[in-house]
């Protein structure tokens, strides 16, 4: 077994046994293979939904690294990231990742990871109410970010 | 303007006159119209590429509800969610959400929330590299997660 994917493993036993989320657990790693962050998922201890393994380790390693750019960083899960996961490894820039169970075996012990993949398809549309407005009122934020030359991350 | 954006375009404009990180901002209330977390994103200022505005309202109104469902609750928020956030939106068990500004707007400002929303399309494939190793060693987790009748959110 792959080593830096044992320690997400274990990360996740240490969630289960301690009630703190659901069975995941996240490295990442530099390329040399230095650990900057192991976790687990703490979504009921945190109080805190978006308290994913993958979530948790990207806060942790850029908190350590003072950065929001993870490019050069390698991770780790015990299981295939859900949307939310995902396009957080993009946001953060992570060009490389591995996980050992799939969405489906998420989905046959009842999360709802496929689901939220269906419902990004364009599947699933009832699932919540997205409604526009005002947008005329906040484009100018927008206009004046641009403007500004403010940092794109 | 409806009140509820207004103070989600408000906090926008607070982050980014300090330099917090994009032009965003948003507001949780619940079905009487009390304001229960309100913020912006905080991307730059906490090093923290899942800091979004939506994210950081949905982390806020869970900790001070001391839940991680908040079925009961309304989003507003000043642009379209990212799939990062729409999936947060989704986990968090949110169903009515209201947005101004949209994705495609955010492109234009340079924000890649749109070649996100491509890839979980199936578009864009070579974005990262995701490689399934270990699925055998780690579902043994899942197995026993299910077994012991462990909370699913």
């Amino acid at each position: 077994m792959n080593k830096y994917m044992e320690i997400a493993k274990k990360c996740a036993e240490i969630g289960i046994n301690n009630n703190e989320g659901g069975p995941f657990g996240a490295v990442i790693i530099d390329k040399k293979g230095n650990v900057i962050a192991k976790g687990n998922n703490r979504v009921i201890k945190d109080h805190d939904p978006t308290a994913h393994a993958e979530v948790t380790v990207i806060r942790d390693a850029c908190k350590k690294l003072k950065t929001y750019d993870l490019s050069d960083y390698i991770l780790y899960t015990s299981c295939e990231p859900c949307p939310m996961c995902l396009s957080a490894i993009i946001w953060a820039n992570i060009k490389e990742v591995y996980f050992a169970c799939t969405k489906e075996d998420a989905g046959n012990i009842g999360f709802r990871d496929d689901i939220i993949y269906e419902y990004l398809k364009g599947n699933k549309k009832d699932l919540i109410k997205l409604n526009q407005i005002d947008r005329e009122e906040c484009i100018k934020l927008f206009d004046e970010y641009k403007n500004q030359n403010k940092t794109i991350y």
